[in-house]
Order: structure tokens, then sequence, then C-alpha cells
């Protein structure tokens, strides 16, 4: 059996931003599990990341109205016959924890904002090279501080971000598990698709042994996939089947 | 037996510079051993600011400098009784072999500006969460190919700018080898010190039982020490006791 890799595209602005912040997410939590000076500063500089990307705009309350209109759409999956009503219930509970967990935070990233040591390091980090020992001596002594008290401390940072990063790490999943995957062919390369209704995200999947990568643009309502050969860094035209999933844009 | 943290300070641009590729060079090489995406995106990033630190000065021919100055200085010691003779050769054909790699490689990081992959890369890569597999879906198949093709790559782009990197590292353990420390105290929390020769670099040793670090301010001529507390974040203005290494400029 080959081997498949899944490329993801946004097609609308919300979806764009969930993935940028699930993937600083992502890299936030590998950072917790590295012990090295290095991989410290890797977690300051996602934490900043984050808190920039979560400030940009109007984050907090379009994701309260994503988590209700989930809550309606699992409530009227409930009155289907043969759906698994345990599972429903938990999620029912999920949806509402975090909704109430959202209407209770601060504006994310206003406590990192505020926080002295925090601010030192934000300061200097995006200068290349410019998070020093020398730089910063009570970011050195931090680093020196015993492991515990570091991670306690790393994940109270954390923590004050949680609500929102839950929030959306549940709003991805069920985006990306209400979409059956299609069979598709990119003829000479090419795909190309208007869609009916308007799309959140689109999926997909490709057998790596084509050696292949897809350029995809496009928006909600149209878009257009064109194959990449990586190996000889030009466009693909041969025929290649692949397997697509397009995600509802919710209201 | 308390434990005790290390604090060293550049006293001139040279070490300063010096300090700053160590940092980023350690920096790649942790990222080296890591597997996830995001030590992967760590890597660039370090390989990324590396090349900006480079670029800035006129690095690669006051290093050659440095080189032969270490060479003459080497060959004196050998003049001396009762040295290790056999380490001072090694040094001194480790010293001749990189002085030879520097004058035969390009400008540092030329290699790696005109790589159209790396190119893509470092264009997102500074944006918060701009490194994500839709921006870049190319790195996106990279990140998906195996393990020793990527370490294999990733050391290709490192191994350009070694001549540097190695001559650097060899450097600042020279500059540190050759100074001893002595014991000082910070009277109520300071410490002033007016050189009679141009200083290099200041390292500092203190006992972690005290919970303090030093904010270091000064030139190569004259510098000042003062005591921070960690936990009140204030000055502190005990006595403290300190192991201090200074280690001279070279012309």
């Amino acid at each position: 059996m080959t081997q498949t890799t899944v490329f993801e595209h946004p097609l609308n602005e919300r979806t764009r931003l969930y993935l940028r912040v699930e993937q600083l997410h992502q890299a936030l939590s590998d950072a917790h599990s590295g012990d090295q000076a290095s991989s410290h500063r890797g977690f300051f500089r996602t934490l900043f990341e984050l808190c920039e990307v979560l400030e940009r705009t109007d984050l907090k309350s379009d994701l309260g109205k994503q988590l209700d209109h989930s809550l309606t759409l699992v409530k009227q999956w409930q009155s289907q016959a043969g759906v698994d009503q345990q599972q429903l219930r938990a999620l029912v509970s999920t949806l509402e924890g975090q909704s109430q967990a959202l209407q209770q935070m601060e504006r994310p990233g206003q406590n990192i904002k505020q926080d002295k040591f925090l601010s030192q390091i934000r300061q200097r980090i995006s200068l290349a090279g410019g998070a020093c020992g020398f730089d910063l001596p009570r970011l050195q002594y931090w680093l020196h501080l015993p492991k515990e008290t570091r991670l306690a401390q790393m994940q109270q940072w954390t923590a004050t971000l949680a609500p929102v990063l839950d929030a959306i790490e549940l709003q991805l999943q069920l985006i990306r598990e209400c979409s059956p995957w299609q069979n598709k062919v990119a003829v000479q390369g090419q795909f190309l698709h208007n869609a009916p209704q308007p799309l959140a995200l689109l999926r997909l999947r490709l057998d790596n042994h084509y050696g292949c990568y897809p350029i995809i643009s496009g928006h909600r309502n149209r878009f257009s996939i064109n194959m990449m050969h990586y190996e000889q860094g030009n466009a693909d035209v041969r025929n290649i089947p692949f397997m697509m999933s397009l995600s509802m844009e919710s209201p």
C-alpha cells in the first residue's frame, strides 16, 4: 500500500484563521515537550505569534456564534433515529462548556500582553538572534529554574488562551468529520470546481508515489487545483487521481 | 553543593556577534534532532536568522584575521617549556584547516539565498503563523518525505555555513579557556570595573541559591554589574559573592 498525504486549503477567512491557530497550537504543545533553551525560545515565539493571530479579528464573538450554531446542529441530530445518543450528549456538554468558558475569558492574549517578563522577551525575540542570554539575563535565569517550575509557568501562560484554542480545535474537528471523501481526477494535472453552496475547507488526499503537490487557489464559491511535480519543480500534466473532501461553510 | 549559573556578556561587537551565532548554531543543531513539523519550521527560521546575522558585517575577513592571530599565539605557546606539544600541534592543524576552508567558501548564506525552495519559505515564515501547509504546499510535501531525505537536505544547507560556524565555535572556546576565574563580591549588589586592557568577554558565575541575576552594561574598557532579585523583580542590595572571568580583546 502506498502512503498518502493530505493537503488542506481554507476557502474562507474563518477557516484560514482556524488553521493558522491550529498549527501554532500544535507547535506550542511540541515546544512544551522539549527541554533545550532553543525549544523554550520556540515556545515564547509561538506564544507571541499565537497572541498576534488571536488579536487580529473579532475572533471571540465570531467563535461564540460558531459554537451556538454547532449546538443547534447537534441538537437537530439528536432527534434523528439511529444516532449514538450518548456521543451526541457528550458533544452537547462539551460545546456548552466551551461556550461558557469563552464568554468568561478576557480578550485573548491580554494576560500575556500585560506580563512584564513576557513583554521583555517579546521585544527582543523578533530580532535575528536577538534573544541571547546577554540580551535577556532574566530569561537566562529562568532557563536554569527547575524543569517543573518552568513547565508549570508555561502551562499557566498557555491556559489563558485555552478557551479559544480548545473551541477552535473542536470546530475544525467537526468541519473535517462532517464531509465525506470523493474520488476525483485532475485531468492533465488540473481540476476546477464551482460550488453551488459556499465552502469552508477543501481537503485533498494524494498518493505519494505521484511525487506531486497541489497549488490551490480560490474562495468559497470556486477553486482550482494545479498539480506540481516536486522533483522537476514545474506543472505536472499527467492525469492524477485524488480524493477530495469539501466542507460547507456554516452561516 | 549548590548549583551555579554562568552569565556571559560580550564587551565588544565581535564577541557580541560570535555569541549570537553560537546560540543560533546550537538552536539549529537542536532542530536537527526533532522530527515534528514545528521543529522543522524552527530549523528554517533559525537558518534564515543565522544567514541574516552572518551577512551583517564584514565577518569573513575579520574572522580570517582572528584565525591568523590565534595561529601566531599558539605557535608562541609551542616555544614554551612544559606545554602539551601534541595538543598544540592538533590545534595548529585545526586552525590552519579552518583558515583554508574560510578562504574557499562563498559569501556566508549565499547558497541559501539562491535556493528557490528556501526563498519561498523565507518570505512566509516571518509572518505570524504564516508558514501553514496551505501557504507553502511544497513545504507540506517536503515534510512528508522520508526522514533520511529531509535530514540529508538539512545537513547540506547547514554545511554551506560550516566554515564560519566551526571557526567561531573554536574562537569562543579559546576566548573562554584562556581566562581564569577570580572571586569577587558585588557590594550592596553592585560591582564596577575599569579595565587597563580592552576586554572581549565577561563571564560571571553565580550561586543559584541567591535567586538573583546580573544586569550588565558596559564596553571593552569599563563595565558595571547590578544584581537583580528574580522573585521580587527589583535591585538586590545584599553583598553577593560571585566568580568572574575576563577575556582580553585580541588586536
